[in-house]
């Protein structure tokens, strides 16, 4: 049987322990797994696009065990009454390449998104940050706001969206919960005095969210929501002028922010930060900038993250996906010769 | 909620409409959506390899609908008691994005292997085909075989492997069905004036289960087996004397027998032959030989036959791993305000 984590029980799960306790704790999953980073197989994730959207999958492996995730973008979505990203996805044993764990992943998505955020701001932003600006108040939004302040500490929140309706949400959702946030008619208005810029919108498109005024010096600027071809938020300058970290440049080349720059526009691949064979911030007024696309590693680490995490729980139930028959060369016993299933 | 069949389901639907009928309505399926093959987005299946196995993820969609599964192949399972092939897979749609319908694949991909192998078979082996020689006993053999019971009219069957007890099982599993079943001694022997001949080993490896004596003139050649990178089954000059037919020849080329080719040796793509742009068999002395290393959209077709065949039946149940947030933009609800999941 492989283990199996539906959406009630991940919403249970996240009730749990929270959060902004799974965030902080999934980082530590993370870095573990950057750090090992030229261990696993690693390709861009595989695409199939239509004018409206977008379906991918995100394989990768240790060598041990092996993860994938389907996801879908459709930026069209919410105005459907449908969300712009779903997910689900596995793990799976190298050695016999079973399945062994299987999870929604929507919501786990949501967590790594903002897990994987929070881990590079972590070594990136200046260690004084106090405040944060947000553009964007989609699905994404509250995770990131709760894994920064898991991880960073960041409290106070300047955020602003073009959807009034979806700006409310956030601060309805987020000030009880303790933080200060400041709603702001302008992406202008939000930036001012950040010390951090979040960037996650889902347009698809190719569009100037943060434009290169927009951006001070010794800004660390989480760039999220330009993840697809022809789907970017950030004036071109500003990459010019930033020091730039990615995930897997080959991917991050393709979908990225990076896929307005030549094809050698230098970066820094992250896990070189972690392991110190490449420098992180290198001066209070350098501009750091994640051009964060989200890769099959990330989940990798989160979808493991979870199954530690639910482990003999009953938030873990069986489900009957791989045929089991006792002569492994005799699958055609299952169908021939059961007793009455009927 | 995406309908679901799990391999209790499988198993139940498989005794309920029988591997033949099944297979008979498959091949309909598939040869519609043969015929309309230039619609697919298609790429080579996506594979993470390792010395002992591979695991696979084969998308396709047709612009309506999604398809993928998940499959291993790991030659040296049988021994430590798992099988060689598992696989499971989804459709979804294409147009949000949306997962709709996940099942269980390793008794659907035994199905839809064997649909393909006598769809190509029904147009390319001689019309007084009678006698199949099968070369390999293993989980596919009895699908193949009634695959072309089904679909030929072929009852008469030669069967040889290395391993004797699957062939006991083989010939146990299918005499009480009617098969007029002989046990061989050698691939020799077992090609003896057979019409047809199935090869379908599991080895990872460069091998020659069949050799250019074993196959005369007339026949045609079901070479099931050789399906990934350093993995044939036919020695090389038997596809020099022979017609060969691909499914996807940008796959084939990295996977089939025709890795042993050059890169521009001769294929024919088989679904021409049902659109009528490419003839099948030339005549009663060609060798027929189809490279077959199975296609996304095989799942494609196998995976919506399934889905239209228990459609409202008990043996779909409902799997909850979409979330589904009131407001799609505010998922952060599924885990702030549900009252009392926990």
């Amino acid at each position: 049987m492989v283990k199996f984590v539906d959406v009630n029980n991940m919403a249970r799960w996240i009730q749990r322990d929270g959060v902004e306790n799974i965030i902080t704790g999934m980082v530590g999953y993370l870095e573990r797994d950057y750090k090992r980073w030229e261990l696993f197989h690693k390709i861009p994730r595989v695409a199939s696009h239509t004018p409206f959207g977008v379906i991918e999958l995100m394989p990768t492996s240790d060598g041990e065990e092996y993860s994938f995730k389907y996801v879908n973008g459709h930026p069209s979505n919410p105005a459907r009454g449908f969300q712009t990203v779903t997910a689900f996805g596995l793990l799976a044993d190298v050695d016999n390449g079973y399945p062994t764990f299987e999870s929604e992943m929507t919501l786990l998505t949501a967590l790594r998104t903002a897990a994987t955020s929070a881990m590079v701001a972590k070594h990136l932003a200046r260690k004084d940050s106090k405040t944060m600006a947000m553009i964007g108040a989609g699905s994404q939004s509250e995770f990131q706001a709760l894994g920064f302040r898991g991880v960073l500490g960041i409290e106070d929140i300047a955020i602003y969206d073009i959807d009034d309706e979806a700006v409310e949400k956030f601060r309805r959702n987020l000030e009880p919960l303790g933080f200060n946030i400041v709603v702001c008619k302008s992406v202008d208005e939000a930036v001012l005095g950040a010390d951090i810029i979040t960037t996650c919108t889902a347009d698809k498109a190719q569009n100037q969210i943060l434009a290169d005024k927009h951006v001070a010096p010794g800004v660390h600027l989480n760039a999220v929501g330009g993840d697809c071809p022809g789907k970017t938020e950030l004036e071109a300058s500003i990459l010019d002028k930033s020091k730039v970290f990615v995930e897997f440049p080959e991917q991050t080349r393709i979908e990225g922010e990076i896929q307005q720059m030549a094809d050698d526009f230098p970066v820094v691949e992250f896990w070189k930060v972690l392991t110190g064979e490449e420098t992180g911030r290198d001066s209070d007024d350098q501009i750091t900038l994640f051009d964060d696309v989200g890769f099959a590693i990330n989940d990798f680490s989160a979808l493991r993250y979870l199954r530690d995490a639910v482990a003999g729980s009953d938030l873990e139930t069986d489900i009957d996906i791989v045929a089991n028959p006792d002569d492994p060369k005799d699958l055609f016993s299952l169908v021939a010769n059961v007793p009455s299933l009927i």
